[in-house]
């Protein structure tokens, strides 16, 4: 039996763990999640996954412990809470958020100068209908100030935007913080930062967004749970909404492979997501805010340390809390 | 007779015009330039036009005025070398520096983050060869740091960016200034914001961006003829570019009238433009950089106040120097 397996690894990162991984330890590597790699029982003691993975109920009589290459954990929370086995869970800590914080920087730029529609009118060197929105000056609330939120805040002053915030534990000194209804009403973009719990998921619906001034710019770059596709669509239908760009979605572990199979649109939600996909003020990524080369050497830095550190002491350097 | 015609005047523009425009003042609209107009005399006394426009000489004996509705005026300096005629001619003054600063700072974000192949994945939902780099840290170079280059170096500072200038008079007080030929060497950023003169024709061609580091970035927004569309296709096949983004263009006219016509690559230039054009880590767009809602308003308003002062003044109230 190896001693760990890297389900949902792309290629970059593959290679920069086995870089780092030393002789002493074998590995598997797979791009795939656990539930497409058609993977029975579990090929080693250790699992490391990344947040589209299911741990099967059954595994967890064989494994010692979980390891997600992300800063989420939820879906770690709720395979303890489905099998209530004492399985050592691990997470990464802050290993991306300022490479999440520049592509959402990047994505409400990209809407409010409407490059798609750029793009496009370069093959007739068109100009009509392009006029765009400048960032200084403009008002952003960013709705979850936590890491990643933090290095938002920070990147839209850095382009003189006028800045407010919204978290239920506000922390960051020098920064505004207003309630959520307050903020969306008063913002030209909202960029969505927020943690996925019971509280947030669904916190950013048509009821908290249908308050926004018309033409409100929306990203999300941390969980798609937090805002329903379906709503999006009704928004940008209703010209509420100018633009939204995503890269996280709505139960993603499915829509992902659906889409990997070629199949789109099974369910309703994934209906909504195509049908966001191909309006022009729309911007989709594969989940992939986090995927910068600093980012890359820093997770895969952060992974072989805590594979190493779980065989030597039987947990992770940084435990899933409440276990 | 009219009293004066705006050529080049796209949709949005030709709307903010007219509504300052005093009633007494008669005017004509069209999005062509005088070439694809089929003018064969001026209709009018105070002509007005972009930069892809060129005066006919034989025009000369007609017309009054020529204010061109951009900040750069290489081409009435052309005119006025050309026909010798006693004509005033005039520019906009800075309106729109930072419009065209934040389109560089986005097209340099998307590139460094491969935007377009990002969207292109999201359709199967495959994060292979997405990985990017981040701003922070990142070094850029700013040729040319008049007005727009003055805020390219602000926004980009603001990123946490490693930001120097190349200036052949360096005025911006707490930049750090270097060599042309140090600058690309040290870059992973160069963003030409050049005016086109004598001097600076050509300056950022083959031979002056070989020296760059492999992958350079090279992001222009001023004027195409600064450097060669063959010099940067031959550069990429190299790899020693990594990305390229384009506003502006090598007799840009031209090319923008054949574009217009759906006539492809009549040139060597166009050939190199569409060879460019055709790569993923390209990012053209149609001379946009300026178009924001704020350096909308901002021109129509200057524009209308050029003309009012023309008729009332018989000259403009920015000049083209050395007349």
């Amino acid at each position: 039996m190896i001693d760990v397996i890297f389900y949902e690894a792309f290629e970059e990162e593959e290679e920069a763990i086995k870089e780092l991984l030393p002789d002493g330890i074998s590995a598997q590597f797979t791009d795939k999640t656990i539930q497409e790699s058609g993977d029975g029982n579990p090929p080693a003691e250790l699992i490391s996954i990344r947040t589209q993975s299911r741990v099967p109920k059954h595994w967890a009589k064989d494994v010692k412990g979980i390891l997600t290459r992300s800063q989420g954990y939820e879906h770690l929370l709720a395979f303890r809470q489905e099998c209530n086995a004492g399985i050592s869970l691990g997470y990464l800590d802050n290993y991306c958020a300022r490479a999440v914080a520049e592509q959402a920087i990047l994505a409400m730029m990209a809407l409010l100068r409407k490059l798609k529609k750029q793009i496009d009118h370069f093959s007739a060197f068109d100009r009509n209908g392009l006029t765009g929105r400048e960032c200084r000056g403009r008002k952003v609330l960013v709705a979850g100030v936590g890491r990643i939120g933090s290095e938002i805040v920070d990147a839209a002053k850095g382009l003189r935007m006028d800045v407010k915030g919204f978290d239920i534990d506000p922390k960051l000194v020098g920064l505004s913080y207003v309630s959520l209804e307050e903020g969306i009403g008063w913002a030209d973009v909202v960029i969505c930062a927020l943690p996925l719990t019971e509280e947030t998921e669904g916190m950013l619906n048509y009821q908290a967004l249908q308050k926004a001034r018309p033409g409100l710019i929306f990203v999300n770059i941390s969980r798609g749970d937090i805002s329903p596709a379906e709503d999006l669509e009704k928004l940008m239908d209703e010209e509420i909404l100018g633009g939204v760009s995503l890269d996280v979605y709505p139960q993603e572990p499915v829509l992902a492979q659906h889409l990997r199979n070629g199949q789109e649109g099974a369910t309703n939600i994934e209906r909504a997501v195509m049908g966001l996909y191909r309006r022009g003020q729309v911007l989709l990524t594969p989940h992939n805010a986090f995927n910068t080369e600093e980012a890359l050497a820093q997770k895969a830095s952060l992974s072989v340390d805590a594979i190493i550190y779980h065989i030597e002491h039987g947990s992770f350097p940084c435990p899933v809390p409440g276990g």
